[in-house]
């Protein structure tokens, strides 16, 4: 490794800031043995001899960011698998140094004027993959890996009041957590699992006789399956691969909330594949190794 | 439809604010017949006779919000269907209440002290789906569908710096849209056909195996989904169930690029099929009328 990469995370930063900074990265960090090499080089980072040292192209990027006039930039954490915006807090100079050292996102909190790191003292951290800034730099996004629930009330994340249901004419309002598109169909579908296991004489449905009845499910899937490919082989409309595709995913994900198995462990699985040795390596030593 | 729901737009607000408004609403509602029942009608909001009246839920809702010393809070415009989070602002309660109204993500511009609806000039407006506030109720998700692309300079979203990219070694950073695990894999896809489209002679890779033999990759497909089905009809452990979906949902993708479908147009149609009858009652329909 080449010996600009093992610069200590503590001569990233400049001296005035530095105790502050350590006292805050020790929960991780005791013997200063964090560095910034360990922590860039699993993902798009390859830092080489011949590069500037790390140190000013840090600076150089903190001075790029157009903190206001507390010296603050709003900085949101996004599930790296589900896209679920999980929190939004600030950050300053040092928390924003802090977070690409460590990859844990820490923030400034205005209230107690001090840097926060997520998780430092629930564990609930959230492990940053990717750091993004906005086109004029003045907002941040930590695209990271939450480990457990990060909203303080122990939702999974803290946007989970809904303004037009809170201007609507329930008489008591449930939390329901801001879903994308993906997560608000297995919501649907665990809701509908939650009703028969239940006993509760909900209305019926097509999810609830998918669910209890495992060969219509299956040989939906397949037919689904097979439908899609006949959109490519027939050379069907466009409009049709993507219905095919829509019908695939939904049947699909019936089957996955008998297994137990959330949308986000599957994303998981492609992630992982992706940033060891690629998906498609994997699955070429999977059809060599197992052909069919 | 009752009286309460047909209150007209301009007479939520109370007077002080109210021209400032009528003016920024006018884009889309000159003889002001945009009524808030119009607008919430067609998501979870069904008003009814016997509630208080909007206005007032409305201003109570409004001043619930945490605003900062400047009269802000954070408001976040994230894709409803790919979670892409497309670009940040500020809200003030004028801009909220007129995003409520007027279902276009409307913000308040620091830099000229006014309203802004998102494509207001452009026509690339923000139609919000649903709005989330967080536990402090001091930082907004507007949950909506871009028109176009969100960012000035015409990127999908504002975010395309990625830090860590920043801080490699590359000679030269070419922007990449900060994705979530689903669309970096379909991102990663294009890349391999452009690279088949272009003749590049990148490195052999089992994605363009599969993009250039159209009977190999339907027979994967039909393969993966049948592993999967087998995962439940096998009562095969749940990493099983997840890593079979994980291949299901790549080479489906594979296909997808194949007939240009984007994941997020797949997700459109569930989306669609759930908000207009459910996709439960769709595919009963679709099974019924058509048998298979």
């Amino acid at each position: 490794m080449p010996a600009a990469s093992l610069v200590c995370f503590h001569s990233l930063i400049s001296g005035a800031v530095e105790h502050r900074l350590m006292s805050r990265v020790k929960h991780w960090n005791q013997n200063c043995s964090l560095k910034i090499s360990a922590s860039l080089s699993d993902q798009s980072f390859q830092p080489a001899a011949k590069s500037l040292p790390i140190t000013s192209k840090v600076e150089t990027l903190l001075d790029s960011v157009k903190w206001d006039s507390k010296g603050l930039a709003v900085a949101i954490a996004q599930n790296v698998d589900t896209g679920a915006i999980l929190m939004q807090g600030f950050a300053n100079k040092e928390a924003l140094a802090v977070t690409i050292a460590s990859r844990k996102a820490t923030f400034y909190s205005r209230s107690r004027s001090t840097l926060w790191t997520k998780g430092e003292t629930s564990m609930n951290f959230i492990n940053v993959h990717d750091i993004f800034l906005d086109c004029d730099h003045d907002s941040i996004i930590y695209l990271g890996k939450p480990v457990g629930p990060t909203c303080h009330t122990g939702a999974e994340t803290c946007y989970y009041s809904s303004v037009y249901d809170l201007l609507g004419d329930q008489e008591s309002i449930q939390d329901h957590l801001a879903s994308t598109t993906l997560y608000s169909l297995e919501a649907t579908i665990s809701q509908r699992k939650d009703e028969i296991d239940s006993l509760k004489n909900g209305k019926s449905s097509w999810t609830k006789k998918l669910l209890l009845d495992n060969e219509l499910l299956c040989s939906k899937v397949r037919e689904e399956a097979s439908e899609l490919v006949e959109t490519l082989l027939q050379n069907e409309d466009k409009t049709r691969t993507a219905s095919e595709m829509a019908d695939l995913i939904y049947h699909a994900m019936v089957l996955l909330k008998l297994k137990d198995v959330k949308m986000e462990e599957v994303l998981e699985v492609l992630r992982k594949r992706f940033s060891q040795s690629g998906i498609e390596e994997k699955s070429s030593r999977k059809r060599s190794s197992n052909p069919s």
